[in-house]
């Protein structure tokens, strides 16, 4: 077998066997087949797709290109969550204490932000002393310890993805469903998990900001999850908005800790509780989701959930005493305001330049290499569907360099729909997908 | 501008303006732009197409990646001669000298045999001590002293054409018309013509075996040249069977001169006589194609032609000599014969396949790396119309090892069709481009 000829198969729009993508995989993992031919075919399959099998196989090869984590000393299920990612998307945060604390373990591997979105890793960091590189060794003890572990991918688990995606990136050949699929199938299922629940963003700032792109997604990934023998859910849910009241990072843990103290935003308690209730019925807590909503809110109430969180940032490391005292994290040393010139209904948000005015202001990355000052951050004062006056706060920016303020609070105003007509609240949870 | 995004828009089908071709080019040639992102923008264009605007911007910016020649020291004019390759195609051997003789230029910078292809540099180099690689101050030297003058690509001659080449050779994008058609042109143009006559071939042992194909090639070619100033022809010739009576490197050299001395294949005489014509009618030595070929013949007929083809192998060091003795030439050991296994009449070959088996004895290369056994060589016994019956050579293989000689054999039967009825001889000029 020669890449060439796989790489001509796939330009003339062929489909691959199960060989042929495992001899591409593995080759390009070990090294043998070189970045040049891997971008050529990742090219071809961006621009003539790939089919179920194909996925399927695509999917199993990266997994297994690395080590699958299991845990045979565990006796509970293992559950985890994946989001698509978008602006405020701070669940993790608080799902994973929350069904932790309910006694189903949550071993979860997650990413950096990049452009637009955060990352939890990212997010994690902004307490100091959280450490998310983590061996697998001791993730697994503090997975075993607390119920739940939280860290970044490691060289050991699917390493042709890191390598794929860090490609990808640099070839204009990111968003590809099926790429897109493997890519995060492949991360989730190396993590010995016996359940997924998937957050599928849509809206202005989502990667799908089409929902039937976004259900297509969905449904892709929920298939090939049931497909390797796990069980999957699929929300798709809104991001016409961000997801909260904050974003960036400082800001995004203390909103997190507001929650499960029974406070903050009801949008960002609401699909944080959802997302625990179907990780619940899925890991088989709860006979239902409605008992695992009811579930979800009691550890809330109770204070375990808050509880699990303060004993999983010891167990990594990071001071849980900023759990009660906020000014431990990163602080900013300026903030202003961008005022409404407008008198009407909030109709619209262009959510994405949000992302992207935080990152240009150093709370978020535009390139990989860029350090992120987890200080900086965005409060978001007004929904879609609220009455605006003139001269009222939409955002409020904490930031600590002017360098690039002016651009930041021009996207960010330009980034709001004033309307005259008051728009439908949007609804949260749009979709569900796989059940 | 970033390459990333250039990427982008030739994968979602844009147009690319000539500067975004020109950041592209030159990137690639300073090695600023990686080949892992020249090899997807490759594979987006082999895909999606280049317009014509872009196919010229393309061509020139190769072109300009390095030195252009220019010949003020040369009165007359610099006429080339280009041939897209096939089986048996000696004509450069033949047509440099006659035209050369007749007072007009030829600086012919060639290439060398990959696949079923022979190339003119190999042939050359069957003869002892003849250099191909002379530096471009001696290519100028014996171009001023005899007219002609056949040279391998050097390092300043369109260096991003040979970058491209060699990675459109191990990702599967060589086979668009439009890279196809930068590839040739920008190297053609940097010769230092005047006037090019292209011999475009089709059929079963051509790269575009579909003649339309062929002559969209050609069209494109011509219009490239001509809206370059440069006068341009193409000819689509037939390469449903070999040219000439023979394939492999000596053999060639020795049909060549025996044209030269007025013997030889009919065929092939006659092609080279039409396009030398082609050649002092495009120079502005003759004031039409048909004077052109009265010419020719006479320079073969008095000997001229012979002599300069004497003067040219001398003057780049090789032993002249050989066209008197051709036992100078590299010879091989052993000769064995296909025959025919069924009577009628030959009514087609796959003419690609006694390259590949040419290639598989020796006589031409598998791979860049391989080393050419010149000896090696075919000879033809048939031609398509001609009666065959059952017994009746078709082939003389001459071989030196017999490792693959059983594979060869069977591709050479193989490739052969006997049919019952006497098939029409195949016309060897069939269309005419651009004139």
């Amino acid at each position: 077998m020669r890449a060439v000829d796989l790489i001509r198969k796939k330009r003339d729009a062929g489909e691959h066997s199960r060989e042929e993508i495992n001899f591409l995989i593995s080759g390009y993992t070990l090294g043998e087949i070189p970045d040049y031919q891997m971008s050529a075919w990742l090219m071809a399959t961006w621009i003539r797709g790939l089919s179920r099998p194909e996925i399927a196989a695509l999917t199993e090869a990266m997994l297994h290109s690395g080590e699958v984590v299991t845990f045979p000393e565990l006796s509970g299920k293992k559950v985890d969550k994946h989001s698509t990612g978008g602006v405020g998307d701070k669940t993790s945060l608080i799902l994973a204490p929350i069904v932790a604390a309910g006694g189903v373990s949550v071993p979860m591997i997650s990413g950096r932000g990049l452009g637009h979105t955060g990352g939890t890793l990212d997010k994690l960091e902004s307490i100091p002393g959280f450490n998310t590189a983590l061996p697998l060794a001791d993730f697994r003890r503090v997975l075993g310890e607390c119920g739940m572990a939280l860290i970044g991918q490691t060289a050991e688990i699917a390493p042709a993805d890191k390598k794929i995606y860090a490609l990808r990136d640099v070839t204009s050949t990111v968003e590809n469903i099926g790429l897109i699929c493997a890519s995060i199938m492949s991360k989730k299922l190396a993590e010995g998990i016996e359940a997924l629940v998937l957050d599928v963003k849509t809206g202005s700032g989502a990667f799908m900001q089409n929902e039937e792109d976004a259900v297509r997604l969905a449904e892709l990934m929920v298939e090939t999850a049931q497909r390797m023998g796990k069980k999957a859910v699929a929300l798709i849910t809104d991001m016409d908005q961000p997801l909260g009241r904050f974003a960036g990072h400082s800001h995004e843990v203390i909103e997190s800790a507001e929650v499960l103290k029974g406070r903050g935003a009801v949008d960002l308690r609401d699909l944080s509780i959802e997302l625990s209730a179907w990780m619940f019925y899925l890991g088989e807590r709860t006979k239902s989701v409605d008992e695992g909503r009811v579930l979800a809110q009691k550890l809330v109430a109770s204070g375990e959930a808050l509880d699990k969180f303060r004993q999983g940032i010891t167990l990594q490391g990071g001071e849980a005493r900023v759990i009660d005292d906020y000014s431990v994290l990163p602080q900013v040393k300026n903030r202003t305001e961008v005022q409404s010139n407008a008198s009407g209904f909030l109709s619209a948000t262009n959510c994405m330049e949000f992302g992207v005015a935080l990152a240009t202001l150093g709370g978020g990355r535009e390139k990989k290499e860029d350090r992120i000052d987890p200080g900086v951050g965005l409060e978001f004062h007004k929904r879609i569907g609220d009455r605006v006056s003139a001269g009222d706060t939409l955002v409020t920016i904490y930031y600590n360099s002017d360098a690039k303020l002016d651009e930041a609070k021009r996207r960010i105003a330009e980034a709001f729909t004033i309307g005259t007509q008051p728009a439908a609240p949007k609804k949260l949870i749009r979709r569900l997908v796989g059940n």
